[in-house]
Parts: structure tokens; sequence; C-alpha cells
């Protein structure tokens, strides 16, 4: 399959139609961690990010490439997480309709957020397979255009702006670690380092629970998980046929990580850094403490992705 | 009594002195909790700030206007808490000994921080006049300078360079409120308010539970609380014969506000700003939710103290 990629004119653009509607969010360092790790390390902070995650930057690019009979339409996509979110404030401050499937126990906050952007939720069954089968039948009979949370080329390079604002943030980067489920967010980092920082190495982490693009990087075709259980839920989804040869050729290692070093390095950012990292958003820092010696000494961006967490179902 | 209040010129080269060894921490502001209050709120993120909490910024002026023999001699406190952590981060930056009198049962977390500084503990009983007189034990033996966690007018001079960074770093503000505990905190900010924004007006919260200092403002005379029970332990303390007077001048009104409601303010914190506020940290936030009829369309400055937290001791 051969992906028209984005070049630098193309991602430069992309990132500039995004800043009316997204943050550029901090880079943070702790003298305290990077003693820890041994390295410095440049913390990119995704939960401060509009909706509480990265994923605003991807489903946002993704309705700006919409015609107008298309935005007239409206929009439609299944998800539990923080990609719920983010397309219903995108439909919001964009003026269009946005539907959203979503399983039938999804958590009250979550479901509050995206009604409280004014978008429709449409519940379906607890299987993945359930959702995607309801999302294609409203979408038949609608017309809504269907945003696919992770394996989509405009939410890839959507994503793609939060490597570009990190390139400009932080010193000159040896490596990049991104946590890996769907594999937009690593994708995304993986084409915007290799054209304007390509030199430095990318690194995804994934929970070892869901090693499904582990699996796939090792073996050379898609070993997709089927419901994996992990404390990580915005990385229990499996790799694409858009995401997969992204990370196949521009990604040097995919690092996995136990639920113990999960919560461990959670716990590290919450003390230290004073700032709320989801599970999800923890993982590629659990995958570099796990690997610090390959690390000793460098220059290492870490995403910490986001920050959208059940503060009564806490890890500690 | 007659203080010896700093004007603007000294509080100005206070700051200065400070600026090698602590942040100037951030002021976040939030779409999302300005509906909630009604209000345009600038956060002041001392949780960022250096060993988690303000108290660094008193701790290191009154050290800073110690004499080389004084140096000499070494500094002693008494605390169980933040300024235990800043008084030994000052000492190791400053290169003198520092002695922390902390009762037998502090917390792992907090006593490996004083002692991560190279801080001496001297463990002493429970309850606060265990620990004050240890400490005017050992300050007799050994000639080290005492230091009191809040009510030292070098102290305060220290915490008003937060307010000075505050005023640079917000829009014209018509109010701000700080936690009370010893006092140390709001009277820094009362006396830099005073001095670079006088027309902004000055409001303190207090847990109900420790509401010492609610009752001297309205009585007109110090009245201690005995060994108070609240979630915020930062504030547990009573104010002092420095800290009294000043808050008698200068604030206009003390909230106070019940461990529920200090919870809840907590609770939008960490959700919506994505930050680590400790319960104490939360208090002026609480205050402020709690009396949003006052503070309507305002722009409403709140001190965010700290955000040391044990986080297997949570309240959610």
């Amino acid at each position: 399959m051969i992906h028209d990629f984005a070049g630098k004119e193309t991602l430069n653009k992309i990132a500039d139609n995004l800043k009316p509607y997204i943050h550029r969010t901090p880079v943070l360092s702790s003298e305290q961690i990077n003693k820890i790790a041994d390295a410095h390390i440049f913390f990119k902070c995704e939960m401060f990010q509009k909706t509480g995650s990265f994923k605003v930057r991807g489903a946002m690019n993704a309705v700006l490439q919409l015609s107008d009979e298309q935005k007239e339409k409206g929009i439609i996509t299944h998800s539990s997480g923080n990609f719920a979110q983010a397309l219903a404030y995108t439909a919001n401050k964009t003026g269009i309709k946005a539907t959203i499937i979503m399983p039938h126990g999804v958590v009250a906050s979550k479901r509050d957020a995206v009604l409280g952007y004014g978008a429709e939720i449409i519940y379906s069954g607890n299987q993945p397979l359930d959702r995607e089968n309801k999302c294609e039948e409203i979408k038949n009979n609608t017309g809504a255009v269907f945003i696919h949370p992770s394996n989509d080329i405009n939410v890839i390079h959507g994503h793609s702006s939060c490597a570009i604002e990190l390139i400009n943030d932080s010193e000159k980067l040896d490596a990049v670690i991104a946590p890996v489920g769907g594999g937009g967010l690593i994708s995304g980092i993986a084409l915007g380092f290799k054209n304007f920082s390509k030199d430095t190495a990318i690194f995804a982490g994934e929970p070892a629970n869901a090693d499904d693009a582990f699996r796939s990087f090792k073996s050379g075709k898609i070993i997709p998980v089927n419901n994996p259980n992990t404390i990580a839920d915005g990385l229990k989804t499996s790799l694409g046929n858009v995401t997969f040869p992204i990370i196949k050729e521009m990604v040097t290692e995919i690092f996995t990580v136990t639920e113990e070093e999960i919560i461990f390095a959670m716990k590290i950012i919450w003390e230290r850094l004073k700032i709320i990292t989801e599970p999800s958003g923890a993982v590629a820092f659990a995958a570099l403490i796990k690997n610090k010696e390959l690390f000793k000494g460098k220059n290492i961006a870490v995403i910490l992705s986001g920050g959208n967490v059940d503060l009564n179902k806490l890890p500690f």
C-alpha cells in the first residue's frame, strides 16, 4: 500500500490551520525525574490540550479537510474514549453535526463531556464490532462522513502538529517516545519528526497486555488483539492498514510495559511533575524507565498523551 | 505592635534575589472553570514551585538575610509539612546546615524529601508544643537560627514575590484569594498587593475545622486552635503576632469552607486543570466557589499553594 504522506509544506500548513482551535501545549522538564531516568527528558503535555488529550489535533484536521457538502451531512465515529470528546468538540467549534457511537456502559463523565459539546450519542453493544456495525448502519442511512479515531491519514497528519511544536520547544532531540494503541499518534509523530528532525530516533511504548503493535512490528503483518485487558484503556485498539506501514517504516523499536510499570510511571509523573496523566498517557514514560540504559545521558522527548481519568477509580 | 513592612523597592529587590533559586510559576486559566465560577480566574500554580509549594519563597528569603556568622551556626525549624522540605532545599542550595524537628509518625515521602536535601531530622512528639520545646532546646545548645514557618517577617516578605509575579502575569485583578493557616502566605500576598496593585481586594479561605484566623479576625484578638482536624493539613497552624496585624489591616474578609467543599474544589482542579493540588492548596478556590455571587464577572486570582499529596490517601 502506498501512502500519500504529507511533506514539510503541507504539515506546516495543517499545523497553522489548527492553531485557532488547539493549545500549543507546554514542554516540561524536572531535575528530579532527569535524575531518576539518567537522561534529559522533555515531556510534551497533551493533558493540557483542548478536551484533555492530543486527539483533537487529528479530529480537527480531518474535519477541516471536508467539503461543504460533506460538512452538511455531519460526521460520525465510534469511540468510548478521548476521540469521542475530541470529535464532539471539533463539530461544536466548526458548527457541524456529530454522532458518536458509544458502548452502553460508558463512564458518565465521558458521556457528559460529549453531550456538553452538543453531539448526539447512539449507544451500542460493548464489543468493538457492535459499534463498528452500528456506525456503518447510521452512516449508510444519513450519509454522515465516518472519521476513524486513528486509521485515517488526515487524523494522522493533524497529530504531526504535536511533533512540530515539540521540536520547536525542545533542545535537539536524540529520541522521541510515544504510546501506541491504534497507532494514530505515533504515526503522526513519526511523520513530523522524519520531516523536521530526521535524526531523532522514534520509539513507541505499548501495554504488554495489548501488544498487537509489538507483535505486528516483529512479524511484519498486522496481528490484532481481541478485547485486551489493560489499565491503559486508550491503547486497547489495534493497528490499521494506514498506521501500520508508517510505523513499520519509521519506528525504531516498540517497547512493551507491564501494568505495574505503567502505574509506577504514572505515579512518578503525578508526584514529581504535579500533573495528571491518564494511564495510557504514562506508557511512553514507563517504556523509557524500563529501557533507561538505552537512553542514558540523551535528550529524550516523551509524549504524555492525555489526562482524562476517573478520580474514583485510581490505581493508587 | 509596629511592623517594619517592606515597601516597593525592598520587595522588588527581595523578589529579584530569589530568582536564581525559585521558579516563576505559571498562571493558568480554564474556560470551563470560568463558566462554573462565573468569573475570570487566574490560578497561580505554586505546586510547580521548587519543593512543590510556595514555602520555598519565604524560607529562601529568610536564609538570604542571615549574616555569615549566623549561616555558620545553621538553621532550625519545626514542621511536618511543606516548610520542612522548603527549608531543607534552601539550606542545600546555600550550603548551610539545617535541622528539622518532625513528629515521629511523619509520612515517609516527606521525611525522605527532607533527607534527600541533606538536612538532619530530629524526631519529637506529635503535639506542636513537643516540637517547639525540642526546637528551643536544640537552638539553645547549638546556636542555630530558628526560622518560623509563617510568623517571621522575612518569610512573609519572601512570599510577596508570589504576588509580584501574579500581578505581572495576569490582567488587572479585582480580587485575590489565598489560603490561610499560620498566615505567612496571605500576609506576603497582602503586602505585595498593597504595594503593587492597591485596588485589588484581598480575601482568605480557611477550613471551618481550623477557623482560628476567621475567629481572630472577627474578634480582633488572636484565638488559636488546638489540634484541629482537617484534610487541609497545611492549614492547621494558628496565626501569630507577626501575621495577625497584617491580616487585620489588609484583608477584606476570611471565608471558611467545609471539608466537603475543599474536596469538591480539589476535584475540579484535578479534573479540569489537570494539575495536582493538595487539599490546603484548594481551599482558596473552595472559598471562591462558595461565594461566587460576590465575584461574578470579576477578574479573580486564586493561589493554589502546593501539590504535595500522598497518592495512597486521596479523598476521592
